[in-house]
């Protein structure tokens, strides 16, 4: 019995392994799970800006310290009730913003609430929050990434000879590896680590203090702000610190996008890899659901899952692009919608490249299939092609004659063979001694002389698996120096708000 | 004091009115509102589906009395706890069939619940399950388009001489009047109408019995279920049944897109002619949010959200037609996704037109400011030309270079005059009597000459509403007679079930 | 050597067939082909569009006998340099328009050439050569998809005992056939013919007399225009005639693009089967590339370009939505962009499914190899649990058990073997004779017992095989009394040319 | 009369500019443009890559002295007749590598010529020439940025002082200047040229030497051709070389989508200032069309045709996207259409930013009108309360109830009065002085307390400038140096030609 679901319990007796479980958590979408409220994602967030511009407030002498204390305090009191989960949107309070300002409002006195808004729009407000948010899952989908090309190293690592046939046109084309199918891949994402350093550097950057758009008559200081908040710079104008609201979402959709069509490329491989007709491929237990009785069936649902938000992806970049088109300078209300489009795309794609990382990692390879599979198609002739052109002085052309006509004759064998390639030699051509056939054909030798920077010879893919490594580092670096500047800004904040209320 | 929401309480004085509160919720988006469980809204249709399938089931002797029995009134029973809320889905249980069968299985014994999926599989199911719920969602469509396609046309009908500018290329381009603006918008919005029938006819069919796609051993009679559930149709062949989910899907949002944009063309023109620069439209408080202290300030938060879930609508488009590119025949776990995104389109744009009907039922239209935009411009220099080739013989080259040369003396004054346009008669032509300049260029003339099928003359605008309003009647009489197939359907199945029951 | 193009003349010795021509053109794409100017694809319908309103003008009386006579015979002068390839457009006078303008004053004299646009503005005229032009290409898709029905019709009837298995998530799920895939697309594109039916119906409406959006002083007969262009009715409001442009250009592609979708599924499964993994069916050559030394490499190229086409569709439905979103009524200048993704759509998709029907008719289908491959997998498993659960009161859950582990028994056999089937059963469960075994595990009496309307059973498939083919007569009804009253309209447009020109 | 067309000639007077050519052929769009062969923009790029790929031969000893030179002076033979506009490709011939294969076997005799493609593959040449194509086009699109970026700079800086109101909602939200609004569109673009500069870095990649995906048996040294074609670095995995091919072109159209976004934006302000209805911009003439009868209609065609062709970016990143999904590795035929949507693309696009900065540059401000409508609407009543709660101590609710009722008391003078507000004080606060009233109220002394970084401030303004400018230059040397490290590349490679054919 197959079945629409990850129905592990049914047709699986082990006890589900933890990768199971996040798989099935992957697979399930959202069938029996509930959405929560867009803003509670921004609870964090809104906490970090409201204490950030009211520090800042009190610095510009706009808030006393008694007023700046109390709504410090507040906010304090949100922050610990929120990591224990027990502070909770009211749907009355409209949203985030108001939730906590009533909150704080009812803690710190009317008198006190009311002045944390000061020289502030919900323009700036929401605009800041969304970046502090969005930085987050920028640096979470790198992370995730960088798992992914670590997995695809290693695994290639472990494949450097696995044999198998190189596909073009979905058809068999040349002599290729397990490793270097791996490699392709982990290139892939690292252009998708590329992408995302550098919108991060993109996002993070400040809007506060735009207020609606315009600016205030209160004396802000946006880089105090700026640096407590842990941005790299201000997003100076006014103007464009709030109307650039759709663009950073955009241009978030978009590189999750790419990195979506790079996983959905990768989990294409890998369902035709892992149909009974390939059989290259056999995902493991975790990663499939099967049925009790035809012991074959592994659906490859996490593959098929990825496909289906690949095309959620889609819709997100096609949504936020048709959405800011044409739309007048200044906040819209438009823009609203963008936080629901990107966190939907956020909840279901962000897990993808790390659950992809588990999956090879406990990928079963046939590597004799793979061998068999790259033994029929004739792959070696256009060796036998290239060797008679450099080494018998053929014309390409008559080289390549020649070699269709081995295969030609060959048919029936499925393997050239040494009396049938010397038989189809033009006139005065040097006959091939058997060391010489069996160096053109013998597989493992084809492969080695595959021997370019980036090509599939075993030598390569090792120097590549350790270029690739290289880069990693460098990213994860990069990854680690963002991280810790959030944490001496998170740190700052909390001395700042410590000294006042000190 | 500007804002991002839907501020009412803060702003306006006076009590919520039922328009200010579905405004407010329809514009207040997903910010503080969960989503449901995907699978929750789908349980009255399993059920039904459920229904259906074991009536038949049994008459084709494939239950007993008794097991049929006990799984009816199992059924029966959740479906009562549903209507009354008491039914919520567990999550453990994967997914609304699992929560189901399970409830069954306790109620009725493990040995009934076990059978009523008989010749049945998740992918009929859920096939199913999807068509019921589309073609409710179609028919609501229905409605609501009706709703403000009647609106459009009282609307034209009470102005139908209140002159405005037409508008090309989004300048002054010719005289017209509220009347033919609702109307256009009116005949687009039949057109959905139409698509949306269409569209029923094709969702409307019985996928049940396809079973995984390839049938099954058991003596099923689909026709049975066909006729219990009110389908049109069958879904004749079951792997076209299952594989076709995705293009159900498809369409519905393709027809819902196009809808979204005539929408968003409404809410664009009440946009501009809502704003300060033109102060043709002023929109009730109750589709509006403001600031108490610029008055002016009347933000038409409906028509800007219309935009955003229209860029929404289209990303539904994009992801469901990406998601169906290059998948396999067969049931996919793709497919899974497409009901995601078609309850999102559904809850995001289900109410738009019935709340547009209303904004403009209760739109204040300023006919003063729109006849003196309509004055200025000199849109009745058209006429002077075309009466000039008409009545003086002059070819179409002459008449409008008389006509502009008019304008261009007239400049100052805004409006041709009698003797500026005498004194550009070429010589030999025969001057304007002053009742044929008035005639000419009185707009109200002007008007009513343009007097062709679906010209502005208040004459046609009426005939166009009369017609428009036969239109809409003949397809209320189809969304009714629709309904009430419906309706006996669910009747044939209740009395199926007393009677096995009885 | 492998190819990124349709290089037949180098690896095929055999002439080119004609369907090789057609699939090569397919193919090829614009790499080497310019696309033309897209005024000029319009330049027949511009002529009817002006002949039937110049007539029209005179039997209002707008035009005198004299003038219509030069005008009209102007125009037939044009539609015959046009018909022979001797009418070029000239890039200096813009547009379409103007350049049949400028003939008609050239040959009739400015006088009566200056008058042939009375009443008339290009806003409706090309919203009309649009409607004539789109009328069109939806009754040639309606032609070509009728084709790939009935080629599929043909070939299900020629394989309705040709088994195979049947997929489910890409992995062998059920026993199936040949025929029974083929009826699947065919049902599937039967949908794409009824909505090409009904996109007809609206766009067959006619916009002419509309002037720029706001109709014209001139005493028009929209209706008379109507019936000379074989219009099936008005677009009535003039506003909604010329604002609906953009519309009728996104539900085509819409269309266009389900088509696709189907088109490419039906190709991705093609693709698969023709693997060398899978090996079921092979594509004839004149639908691949192959390579002279790799044999068995034969590049799908029809397949492929045909998803790279159905992306251009979705790229073109998203396009034509975006446009038209939040665009103010009344002509906009963007309207004009529609036209040319509507050509290119037209250009890259139209043969589309034509190419499919020949690909088909004469694909090679491997029907031992698709023996073998339902043969494994334990598809009669399934068959094994139904059988025990009907005929020896077991449980579904025993009767599933006993499957299962009778499955386990036999893997290394690889199907089902009597003695481990009664090895398997519980205690107290009457054997399987061999007689009942040999019936319940013969494939192709597990197909035979999957016999509901709709299934796979031969029968079945050959009464779907007559349903489809009735209703693509239905179809063909419906497309021949379309085209028909387009010729009768035609000649209708020619007798009233020829009695005024008399 | 009106005009779906740049039919300047006939509605003006006066020559044609250069600004008016530019525009009308940007706006003709293709209705009388023919699009080219795709393939024939790639000649340039397909010498190139041929030159640098044989002189690798040679140096490794793959090609003769003899050969090479052969081939070299053959392709030296093309490159001027093309330069010349006399090498014309023939279709004949299938793409442009077989047409300049072709040329060179006919050229270098046959011999020699069969040799140019040893170690290579029509998928790596081709990628190698998209890449050469789309990093020229990268540096094409930011120099047309910089353009705008600078002309919004100017307009800027003389606008600094031009009050405008600022909207929110498209509603009057605040006091702003011109200066303001174009700075807002500055700090956009400078994110595109951002954004160029990185995917210049990522397309300027070699895939040259990936042969067909998996390398080949020639001992090919990529670091030379990398070097002589000016490429930043190996795009190493041979496979992800050729994969990815589909990946630099959906990246390239997200970056020109989220531009084309901008530009929306953009033309969308500008079409609401340039309403009759708002007044405040008036486009030169040589970016409107217009009518000669009706003065005051001028169709902002640049504006419309830019909101036209942003919508046709959408479809191409859709396009392009949707390609890419799902696809196996290894080099697919799909990826032949990424070159059309991508040719298509840049020829919509790439001259947008010029026209836009030109019609920047000649745009008339109507700064009496749009200190008339700042005037309106109580934009100082925020100012107001603001002063209230800074200066007697007021509570922000209270202040803004003063406020609020200070405006209800001067609706009808439509601006505040010193006796109202004084009047609206609550019990026991101190009166406004008329200094301090004038203080409050006056929009220039508004204006200038906005006065944060970013701010409207014409201090801030004038800095923002300064800063922008400096930004620019720093891109524009970026931009000055990647394109001296192509023209020293080019340098090399001619002298390395040069050095072998000595």
């Amino acid at each position: 019995m197959r079945s629409g679901k990850t129905r592990v319990p049914i047709w699986a007796k082990k006890a589900l392994s933890e990768d199971a479980k996040a798989n099935a958590e992957f697979c399930a979408g959202r069938d029996v799970t509930t959405r929560p409220m867009a803003d509670s994602v921004l609870i964090p967030h809104d906490i970090a800006c409201s204490t950030a511009h009211n520090i800042m407030l009190f610095h510009q002498g706009i808030l006393q310290k008694d007023e700046v204390c109390r709504i410090l305090r507040a906010l304090e009191e949100i922050r610990k009730l929120w990591s224990t989960g027990k502070f909770q949107i009211d749907p009355n309070l409209e949203d985030v913003h108001m939730n906590i300002e009533t909150f704080v409002s009812e803690r710190a006195g009317i008198d006190a609430g009311g002045k944390m808004h000061t020289g502030r729009s919900r323009n700036d407000q929401i605009a800041c929050d969304m970046r502090l948010y969005l930085r987050e899952q920028v640096l979470k989908f790198h992370t995730n990434c960088v798992c992914l090309v670590e997995a695809l190293a290693l695994f290639a690592e472990q494949h450097l000879d696995a044999l198998m046939p190189g596909f073009t046109h979905r058809q068999h084309g040349a002599i290729s590896t397990v490793a270097h199918w791996a490699l392709g891949h982990a290139q892939a994402f690292c252009r998708d680590l590329e992408r995302f350093a550098e919108l991060y550097r993109r996002v993070n950057r400040n809007p506060l203090g735009a207020a609606a758009g315009y600016g205030t008559t209160w004396p802000l200081d946006r880089e105090l702000t700026t640096s407590l908040l842990g941005f790299d710079g201000l997003l100076e104008n006014s103007l464009d610190a709030v109307s650039s609201r759709g663009e950073a979402e955009s241009e978030f959709s978009c590189v999750v996008g790419l990195m979506m069509n790079h996983l959905s490329r990768m989990a294409e491989d890998i369902i035709f890899y892992t149909t009974q007709e390939a059989g290259f491929f056999r995902l493991a237990d975790a990663f499939v659901t099967g049925s009790s009785i035809m012991p074959q069936k592994r659906n490859p649902d996490l593959c098929e899952v990825i496909q289906a938000k690949t095309a959620s992806a889609h819709g997100a970049v096609m949504s936020l692009m048709s959405l800011s088109k044409g739309i007048l300078s200044g906040y819209d209300r438009e823009m609203q919608w963008t936080k629901y489009t990107v966190e939907d795309l956020v909840d279901e794609c962000l897990s993808a490249p790390r659950l992809m990382a588990r999956a090879l990692l406990t990928l079963e390879v046939d590597t004799e299939r793979l061998r068999q599979a790259a033994e029929a198609g004739f792959l070696e002739a256009v060796d036998l092609a290239d060797w008679l052109a450099a080494h018998r002085g053929l014309s390409f052309r008559e080289a390549y004659r020649v070699a269709a006509a081995s295969v030609e004759a060959c048919r029936l064998q499925g393997r050239l063979t040494f009396i049938s390639v010397n038989s189809c030699l033009p006139a005065g051509c040097r006959s091939l001694s058997e060391k010489e056939f069996a160096e053109i054909t013998d597989l493992r030798r084809c492969l080695a002389r595959r021997d370019q920077v980036g090509a599939p010879s075993p030598r390569q893919a090792k120097r590549s698996v350790a270029r690739i490594r290289g880069y990693v580092k460098r990213q994860q670096r990069w990854a680690s120096q963002a991280q810790e500047r959030l944490t001496d800004a998170e740190e700052r904040l909390h001395r700042a708000v410590a000294e006042i209320l000190r």
